[in-house]
């Protein structure tokens, strides 16, 4: 029996990509991943990369796509020069590396719950003590221990969908500077909008305290190049680059290559628009499908971007007990419970996807589950 | 000040990455890198990747790649079903899969020294107690404290070119199974074999240890592609998917679908043949130029397969001390202290890449060395 580390014991399999595994069953209907729809591929469009892009290449990153990555953020008020903008092998890596930076076994970070869900494992792998951050107070209790981090998704959070409003937003950014907290912010889902909410990142109104703020191309683009990327304050940068270059060396370029040459399109604009229609069409049908069939069962708020309705079950249900018996019909979704930080207690809240079954799947999916929540309440 | 993990105390950037950057300079000779020859990717390629593509994939990776890469495995010795294989972005991944799987602060584990310094720096920030493994007896020491892992790099090592023998291999096999020391053999350089030798791997002689394999496809195909792969042993798989979930999700599916499309390809065994000469032409002319200009100054063996030389100089000179001069006259190598595990001793090797460079600037970077090092000597 081989000695393993301890804090493997702190390890468990994404139950997310459990479930994706039984997604690809051909007549499953999926709420339960993060997915893109397949159709948002097939106008992307990729030239042969260069020769070049075969040889080693720099940890930080394609020096082209660092500083196009820098006029994007200066675009949404988020100042960083290209030199302090590192891309990852997706946002994932991110939060890998952010874990590497910050977290010693049982040292204290904040972050909020319900929360991503891959976010909240890493930080327990390594040890760390979470408590929960309220965007209403987010400094609660850090002036007795403040936390080395504060991980939020302030914007179309996942798995709640929540926008956080300006004063939210400026609170905590005061916050992590009055208490030397290392903001990490989370923004893959931000250009996903579909109504109107503010959205510039926390990041952009810190003022002493270091912060890591992290976007991807996977909502946009195509997650399957693995592509996101970090921009962070001049404390912490050089120290993510080392721990990058641990990781993996650098990002894998033909993926660097393809992505600049979808930000330089002059029809990426207009392709985003019809993205962020589909989605919204979806959303507001899926919410239509979801009035019919749960109406009554579940409460819910509509999301204003992002992928998932957060819907908490009346009755006191615990939607995991209710999982076998909606996939035994053919249908997925994420157990809320997975998202808290405090896992043991039941929850009744399901994390529902919309952008990836088209209408007459959700449809049938949600018909499925307002049944099954019927049989359960009796 | 933000409060950051004990652990960055024993984070280095790499010496070898930071000198790749000065080697952009246009006229330098690099022989610091492990750089496949540019002329090699000329004859790669690919068809454009599929849609399917673009979206999330499996953990593990691609299923055709990981049967494929099984059936590799069987043709060198190695019996590993496909559902034991999994893609790893690049095999530096694998090695930041390793050290989290084994490694708590202060875990002993065995690694040869000299050893591919990017392993090393990743078991030490992880906080490992390192030992040296020789390949003359690689289990003294193991029944007094026997360490969690032994990693080892028996064909064709990086620094030292050095292959280990077939009893050499069994012994080491054996050892693991004795003191259930996990065997983690890492083998990127194996298909660069430019004179016969014992190349089974280690992992295919263990009966009841846990073991981890990993190869690479940054030396036969693109290192810009990001494309590594581990097998492993039942009681360990499970548990490093898991960890690869963590790192970053999976690996990107355009690089997984141009390797496979590579494996596939009917004239690979041609390709590999011509790359296969053109290293060996290149370590024969390289090593006639060292003959040439630093002959009587440093002691050397010829490497039966992959990229390095590894020449330790005479007269007790510092190799890391004459650096400075070599690269102020437009010459990179890299120092021997930096693989070494006790790297606080000085080391008169430095470690020469031979694969990058043409014959013309080898012979001129070998002069400047030679003329560097008679200086140092007076």
């Amino acid at each position: 029996m081989a000695r393993l580390s301890e804090r493997l014991d702190n390890l468990h399999g994404s139950p997310v990509r459990a479930m994706l595994t039984a997604a690809q069953q051909p007549d499953m209907v999926s709420f339960a991943g993060g997915l893109p729809a397949p159709d948002s591929f097939a106008d992307l469009s990729f030239p042969p990369a260069p020769l070049s892009a075969m040889q080693y290449g720099p940890t930080e990153g394609e020096p082209d796509l660092r500083a196009r990555i820098s006029v994007e953020l200066a675009c949404i008020g988020l100042d960083c020069p290209a030199h302090r903008i590192m891309v990852l092998s997706g946002s994932q890596q991110g939060i890998d590396l952010a874990a590497k930076l910050v977290i010693d076994a049982g040292a204290p970070i904040a972050v909020e719950s319900p929360a991503y869900l891959a976010a909240l494992q890493v930080f327990q792998f390594f040890g760390a003590q979470m408590s929960c951050l309220s965007p209403a107070d987010p400094s609660a209790g850090w002036a007795e221990a403040p936390p080395r981090l504060a991980y939020v998704t302030p914007t179309f959070q996942n798995p709640t969908g929540r926008c956080w409003s300006g004063a939210e937003r400026r609170a905590l950014a005061q916050a992590c500077d009055a208490h030397d907290v290392v903001l990490f912010e989370d923004d893959p889902y931000r250009d996903l909008a579909y109504d109107d909410c503010e959205r510039t990142p926390v990041a952009a109104m810190v003022e002493q305290a270091d912060w890591i703020y992290q976007g991807s191309f996977s909502k946009t683009v195509a997650p399957g190049l693995r592509l996101g990327f970090l921009a962070a304050s001049e404390g912490v940068f050089e120290q993510l680059v080392h721990l990058k270059q641990a990781a993996d060396l650098h990002t894998n370029r033909l993926s660097q290559f393809y992505v600049l040459h979808y930000l330089n399109d002059p029809g990426r604009a207009q392709r985003m628009g019809r993205l962020v229609n589909l989605y919204r069409e979806r959303r507001d049908m899926f919410e239509a499908a979801m009035q019919h069939h749960l109406g009554g069962l579940a409460d819910w708020s509509s999301p204003a971007g992002g992928l998932f309705f957060w819907a908490v079950l009346r009755g006191g249900l615990d939607a995991q007990a209710l999982l076998p018996r909606a996939v035994a019909r053919g249908v997925l979704f994420t157990p809320g419970v997975h998202f808290l930080v405090d896992s043991g207690a039941p929850s009744g809240a399901m994390r529902l996807n919309f952008s990836h079954a088209d209408a007459s799947a959700a449809d049938r999916g949600l018909k499925v589950l307002g049944a099954v929540i019927r049989e359960a309440l009796g």
